[in-house]
């Protein structure tokens, strides 16, 4: 019997470990795809320093391809396809449209290791027949020039995302694909079942939604925030918000959470991912961590309004990046003259 | 008799047009403070391109003061203080200390033409013999390294602030002032008095709380964020939260200011002057705009999220300039083990 075959997609610290450990376990052939580090994969591999896994040195999956349409021609067809992209719906390469070449329509589950909500439902309408699982991932990963810096032990939420149209179909899926991540060694790493993939988003959510996005809308870090008394101003309020949102989507949200993820992080004045993105001048997961949820609470009349004002001075961040990256561009001369009420009309007519 | 001497503090656009304009009416002895400019004001004065008093080289006020104790020894006492000075109550010299030296109680009368509300009140508790007026300028002048450039006419509300004691003794001073400043050419400066200078005040409020405070948390000009269609989103509904609480203060803002400020820089994609002084790394005035508003807001029941958030957001960004200019100073080793909502405790004890 062949082995599944799987594909991982993403460049990062949890791609490289994720690929790393299915490669251990040697029950499935994986390849990687690896776009811009591809030659110096290629020709050094990766550094590996992990808590989980150990230290390795000059290491590659024996399958590295330069982009998914070289993978799917070298290694395809796949069982699985592994996502560990940041999910930007509003970037230049939505994650459907990443990894359709290598999703074969009733047979590639597609395995979603990403944070937000709602990243389930383009899956969902551009792939009905395929499985949609979750991963939550606590594994706290770095990819710096091809050093891999993996600080927590490797541990993985996994579950089908409610979405799917046939949820036994989607658990045995699951359950298939836990197995060929799980080390041989249980204590090695930690492979969950998520029995309530919404519940657990929504409850991630308490924290990205809040202290990403505040962070970045100031590039300060938590607890230079929390000194300046963020916890009581903006953070609680704007955790109770994302709890009343939930809860209008029938999730009711564990409340000691809230204060874990207050003191998640004292003393350690560390920097958010979505902070991170942005001091790299990259985009960041605005719509999946913020939009999305917002857009529950306008469909079901929750009243948000610090997330919805720190949502739209993001709108507004992330739209500088953009205009900076030259993927949207203003000419100014158009909006001489014109009653600014028209202006997005007029900038979405010049797109 | 001699005539009445006035004071002028604050080295922008404003201060030096306004010792220009009563140097030129010669009813006055004026003199100007200027600080860091001061050797190059001595040496080559200003020079001046105004829409209002014309072109002049090499300009300067007869009489030009290091420090307002300097001013006080050479040319003191004086009948009027006029301050064009930013207004920044959590900065590192408050307006009243700034003009202690120079006020003589029940002699000097204070003209505060600068932003906000509330200003009136610290000089109320600091100088209750004194007359306080207020000065709402729409000149649009700048400085930059003494050329000074003043784009609209000179026209400036007067009126004594509703807190003075003795409201028709603080009527007669602004006369008085109105008198000194007014040009002989009628048509050349506008100086209008000012009835209801809390009304006034806050409806300059629905512009200087919205969009000065917005565009500087996103370092974003106006046009670019109604691109993006915050004149929906975030503008209308914080002038309606201004409004609201100008409401719960007694005071009807009139609602036509609304769209008028909605349009005002249609096609200009100009930048506030809050995120002017910001791009400077130089404080904001962000208690006198927004702040006391929102103490306002507190004070009378009035919910007003979307300013509270931008706020809070507004106030760790000018922290973080206070931090740059070494103002303020944080020991990340103070937070190491402690919870972190004790740290504004810490950080107060730290001071």
């Amino acid at each position: 019997m062949t082995k599944p075959s799987v594909l991982v997609v993403g460049l990062g610290g949890v791609g490289a470990i994720a690929a790393l450990a299915l490669s251990l376990n040697e029950k499935s052939t994986t390849t990687l795809v690896v776009r811009s580090d591809y030659a110096q994969v290629m020709s050094s591999g990766y550094t590996i320093n992990s808590v989980t896994y150990g230290q390795l040195s000059n290491w590659r999956p024996d399958r590295v391809s330069k982009s998914v349409e070289d993978a799917v021609k070298d290694n395809g067809p796949f069982d699985f396809v592994v996502l560990t992209t940041k999910n930007i719906p509003d970037g230049p390469t939505p994650c459907e449209e990443i990894i359709r070449p290598a999703v074969v329509p009733g047979k590639t589950a597609i395995v979603l290791v990403q944070n937000g909500i709602g990243i389930d439902e383009p899956m969902v309408t551009q792939f009905p027949r395929n499985v949609i699982i979750s991963g939550v991932s606590l594994i706290g990963s770095h990819n710096y020039n091809c050093v891999i810096s993996n600080l927590h032990k490797d541990s993985i939420f996994l579950g089908p995302f409610e979405s799917n149209s046939d949820m036994t179909v989607a658990w045995e899926k699951t359950r298939a694909f836990a197995n060929l991540y799980q080390h041989k060694d249980s204590n090695v790493n930690s492979i969950m079942f998520d029995e309530n993939v919404r519940k657990t988003r929504w409850e991630k959510l308490l924290y990205n939604s809040v202290f990403n996005t505040m962070c970045t809308v100031v590039d300060f870090d938590v607890s230079r925030c929390q000194i300046l008394g963020l916890n009581d101003t903006l953070f609680r309020p704007a955790m109770d918000e994302i709890a009343a949102i939930a809860k209008s989507e029938n999730v009711e949200v564990d409340e000691a959470k809230k204060d874990f993820y207050i003191h998640v992080g004292d003393g350690l004045f560390y920097t958010p991912s979505m902070l991170v993105d942005y001091r790299k001048g990259q985009l960041f997961e605005l719509e999946v961590i913020l939009g999305n949820p917002l857009k529950a609470a306008k469909r079901n009349g929750v009243p948000a309004p610090i997330l919805t004002t720190v949502y739209h001075l993001l709108k507004i961040i992330q739209f500088k990046l953009k205009e900076k990256k030259g993927m949207v561009k203003i000419n100014e001369k158009d909006y001489v003259g014109k009653d600014s009420d028209t202006y997005p009309a007029i900038f979405a007519q010049a797109r």
